[in-house]
């Protein structure tokens, strides 16, 4: 069987879980709970040296990178397809995908952390502040994002640069309005691993109470992510995996953010 | 015909240059002078609105991002095929493609400029150097790097972390050197888009004069090199393209620097 390790507050691990379920493909799931830690665990550094998740088992095929990933699932188990059927859509799809991975992305993770994780964090006390942010291994590849966490955790919303990553994920908003205002899912006529990997980006937004960075000007948004959310696949994979009290801390952090991040915006 | 927005000093021209002519196919180009600016004017901006070399035409498919265009490239023209025939071997080569656009390419930027660029545009004077640093049009999405250009350009081989690309690199040979001792080539049995994903960015180090990043103690990636320059289509896509007086200076400048990158490789 399929073995998915995962964390129900990851963005890259809900993009798989949703894969399998749209998939309707059964998976065995390991929890590697990365507000505690348990990334770095020697054991699981050997099936993920990036200490990240997720990580899907196949066989004896282990597989990182929730995009390569989804590719795979696709190729392996082809129905129904989460690809558009022609070249172009299909490449219109890697182009979403690569920008995700690259933009997306990070800005997701700092906007979270600067506007709920910082306040969750905080709660460890000074000291247990410093030894979270001190509890990151040296891996070259992720050592410039765990710096830049250290300073958004200290100056949340007032950090530097954070308003641009704002302006980026309303950026790709807009880009989404335009796409699905040419077609149905954000790549093609049909729903694609385009917009399963946005979905995480959106539901991110709307678990902090911004989803008027849609509603209010977006309506082509709108209505593809009240279609997304009425899919069986949504509250299983995208909800109900995430921690209670990381769901309440989402919203409310989240919500008392939000004028500053709208204030960023209308600056911006 | 296929057109191909490129020039000669970019990395990703080259694996879109070096994909077509293993297909066998014929394309007419657009030399865009991204030295000169030429990626800013009006006309080229509503092709590709990130300023960067290539973008594709093909038909009415007008596409960006190098790696996306070379997988649209091998569904569409299939022959010879340029992926891995099973899944898991895809599966590799695309986490080699994501890795190759996402750290080393943008430790390549680093190292070349700090090594050989920075020597190239000094030779504008104080005036047309400065004209050159302040020419980008405000992109958030590449500001990062053109602010992290200035600084390289000022203190080169000293500036901030440069040891750091300079060490992600030579990770990334090492990689290649595992891989290539487990099969014939990156991803699998035959050429891939992994191969020639990375096949600018070996060429960029020996065109600096830098092999011995892998001649002295990778033989596996040595004898890769050798068998990748011994293809008919590596000198007219690789080497041909690239001015003249760029491949002076990139050996020259190189070669130069070569003592201090040895330095910092044995010091991290």
């Amino acid at each position: 069987m399929l073995q998915l390790y995962h964390h129900g507050s990851s963005v890259c691990a809900a993009k798989v879980r949703l894969t399998l379920a749209e998939k309707g493909l059964e998976w065995q799931g390991h929890y590697i709970d990365i507000l505690k830690g348990e990334q770095f665990d020697t054991a699981y550094l050997k099936l993920n040296p990036k200490a990240v998740v997720p990580t899907l088992v196949h066989e004896d095929v282990v597989l990182q990178e929730s995009t390569v990933i989804c590719e795979y699932l696709d190729e392996v188990f082809p129905s129904p397809p989460l690809k558009p059927s022609d070249a172009a859509g299909r490449a219109r799809m890697r182009l979403w995908t690569k920008a995700i991975d690259e933009a997306l992305h990070p800005a997701c993770g700092e906007i979270t952390f600067a506007c709920s994780h910082r306040h969750t964090v905080a709660r460890l006390g000074p000291e247990g502040l410093a030894q979270f942010l001190a509890s990151t291994p040296p891996m070259s590849v992720t050592a410039a994002w765990h710096e830049r966490k250290k300073e958004i955790v200290r100056d949340g919303l007032k950090a530097e640069g954070i308003a641009k990553s704002i302006g980026l994920y309303d950026s790709y908003l807009e880009k989404m309005e335009g796409a699905l205002s040419d077609h149905a899912w954000v790549a093609g006529d049909t729903l694609s691993l385009a917009d399963i990997g946005l979905v995480p980006y959106v539901n991110r937004l709307a678990m902090m109470n911004m989803s008027a960075m849609w509603t209010r000007t977006r309506p082509h948004v709108t209505r593809w992510f009240e279609r997304i959310k009425q899919r069986d696949t949504f509250k299983p994979q995208l909800l109900d995996w995430v921690p209670a009290d990381l769901t309440n801390d989402l919203g409310t952090f989240g919500a008392q953010s939000w004028p500053e991040v709208e204030r960023l915006l209308q600056a911006s």
